[in-house]
């Protein structure tokens, strides 16, 4: 089954927009084993789009559009459709009142525009997008062919996607076996990797493939491949996937579409402990990652972002002869903020950081990317010195995880030792 | 002049790397009156390579091609583009001498496959690639088409686009002028610009196109136009632009590529201002945000994410009567809290937040995502309830920009009362 993704948007065609939302189909429709034969980008212009969906309509059997959606008069992909399927839009009456009470619980008054949102084509099945007006359509073109239409801002369309189009997809068309596995890694530089995992690639059976997918400061593993023999490759692949897993050990801290932040929050959640953080140079990045889970308020007490000397000697007690001695960016300084950090939160747990994020305050002794974590937990405290990049937004993106998964090493330290206890 | 962009790569199709290549190339392009018509994305197979480059030839001046250029199997651009100019490839000894030095220079030994990058079309010009052993390519096919084939990895491919080929384009081809603004406004939906906006759109002349770019919390309108006659079509852009700034007004807080918090903060800097912040529910995202920006240590003191209520009461000095009588979420609360985090870091504004951003947590009075927000300045205290989605994420980047748009008004208050003064 092949399926073409259509992105429309002026804002794409002239490089305002990076269009994220194909790489996101992409990796969903191919672990559902779906195959993208192409991805296309058009203008805001009713010819494009009509000739892009008749020539996609040839070759493949799923065409997805996301974009030119809105309430405004650029937005043209609804009429567009109507006039290719030779039908009209009509009034929904559902997609009317889930509009009216969205505006409504946001205290917006409802425009005709708004209103006009609710008139889709008479041939489709509108999908419900609980996070916007503008609703997802489904419609099943001649010659067994799909053709949805998506909102183009990233999260509307990712949850139409995900909740309505797919459940409505493998219920309705009959997909090839894809096992997939997707493991997590933190803390390991792409080429460390590769080679610690020669051996197991070259034992590997040809069938299956290894895919690297490394971010600043993570890396995922996707091993996957097409079953043909669902009884015995099933069990060969969790073999594979058993093996791996040894491999990895505890750099792996989760499987597939799970985060760090999530992972840490629900293991300090689970053993009822607490954190706090102290940042410097972070500036609040770890606090806004652990309080982004919902439910954070059940584990994590607060923050204190520490941007000036001064606070780090008021609110956190530190030393200023330390200050001077050692300077704000050293082990000496980031221990002290986490361990009083942890009494002023009174938290089991606690992340402290001091860096140069940069481009300026480098010297030769702590060049810019220098950056010091430091994790306090009931057994003590572990201070560590990283040195990142020259790029601001990396440092502070590769601290940030580094220090989640100190975090999450001392908590399994922590509970292993007190299950031994036991 | 049109152009066609044609990505290539498996990698992209299957949602496992984001093409920002054509992004960087179509804003580019944009700038130098080049449109882009369309940007496709094929997979490491001839027949698809070949199939999408013939299609653009027919419809645009311009074809760049990214990718599949690299020294494995799977990269067969230019065997592809040899093919369908019936042309062969041949060594060249410039390019080939330039990989021996690259690759010298790295200790790396010269391979087979790496002296294989050095055979390109006869029919074509080398670009140098500074950064790399694959060079680029440009091909001036019949129907005075112009065909450029460059690296896939960005870094690369940026320097020989920005470096070579355009340089190359503009010295060669007449190029029509593009006259473009793009302005920013926040806190102001869509749709309600849209109504704001109607009479504006409709006087505006017809090759002038406006469109709508929203993001949470933000909306980008922009102005744009191929100019004909540069004498007249520049006054008359420029009228343009001005009626739509006075009619943004102060919802109009920068152009193109400016965002909120270094606007926000070149305010601070500018006029010696300095900022801390206390936040509930955004948990740590304004002030990172803040921090993000380089320099942001001159104007920003630090942050209290008082988390719980304990640690409103003990740092911020919350009244334990309030908490009780109004609760957290409220505007007696949040005041407190920017009142009091300015007398703990010594500045002279301050934000705060205090909010539900759910999933859970909402009552009746109170519903998942509602939100306050209080900035004080020297002249007090501006405290404003939102009622956000439902959406935990949307709702914290909301707040978040909702809180630095009330700071920015806040100091231009006082900066216009001061300049009143004197």
């Amino acid at each position: 089954m092949n399926c073409d993704i259509i992105t429309i948007g002026d804002e794409i065609l002239i490089g305002q927009v990076t269009d994220t939302n194909s790489s996101f189909i992409g990796s969903i429709l191919t672990s559902i084993g779906v195959k993208v034969r192409q991805i296309i980008t058009v203008g805001d212009n009713e010819q494009s789009i009509s000739h892009a969906i008749s020539q996609s309509l040839q070759n493949s059997d799923i065409i997805i559009l996301t974009g030119g959606l809105g309430p405004t008069n650029d937005d043209i992909t609804k009429n567009t459709l109507a006039k290719l399927f030779n039908t009209k839009l009509e009034r929904s009456p559902q997609v009317l009142s889930h509009i009216t009470c969205l505006l409504q619980k946001r205290g917006i008054e409802l425009t005709e525009k708004n209103r006009s949102q609710a008139d889709i084509p008479t041939n489709c099945i509108a999908l419900y997008n609980k996070y916007g007006t503008a609703p997802g359509m489904l419609i099943q073109a001649p010659g067994n062919k799909i053709v949805v239409s998506l909102p183009g801002v990233p999260f509307e369309m990712e949850s139409i996607f995900t909740e309505e189009f797919v459940p409505w997809l493998t219920d309705n068309v009959r997909l090839p076996l894809r096992l997939q596995q997707t493991f997590l890694v933190a803390g390991v530089p792409e080429s460390v990797m590769a080679e610690r995992l020669q051996t197991f690639e070259k034992e590997m059976p040809k069938a299956i493939s290894l895919a690297y997918l490394p971010s600043p400061g993570l890396l995922r593993l996707r091993l996957g491949f097409f079953a043909t023999d669902h009884e015995k490759d099933l069990p060969m692949f969790e073999e594979l996937c058993r093996k791996l897993e040894t491999i990895l050990g505890s750099d792996l801290f989760g499987y597939n579409n799970d985060t760090l932040e999530r992972i840490v929050g629900n293991l300090l959640a689970k053993h009822n402990f607490t954190v706090c953080t102290a940042e410097s140079c972070t500036g609040g990045n770890i606090a806004r990652m652990i309080t982004g889970v919902p439910g954070a308020s059940q584990y994590f007490n607060g923050s204190i972002i520490a941007y000036s000397n001064s606070i780090k000697e008021s609110i956190l007690q530190i030393n200023p002869a330390d200050l001077d001695n050692f300077g704000a960016v050293s082990q000496q300084v980031v221990s002290r903020m986490a361990e009083n950090a942890k009494k002023v939160f009174k938290t089991d747990f606690s992340i402290a950081t001091s860096g140069i994020a940069g481009p300026t305050g480098g010297t030769i002794e702590k060049p810019v990317g220098t950056v010091w974590v430091s994790v306090s937990s009931p057994n003590g405290t572990n201070s560590v010195r990283f040195q990142f990049g020259e790029h601001r937004g990396r440092t502070i993106t590769r601290s940030t995880l580094a220090a989640l998964n100190m975090l999450r090493l001392e908590i399994l330290k922590i509970v292993e030792k007190t299950v031994e206890k036991v």
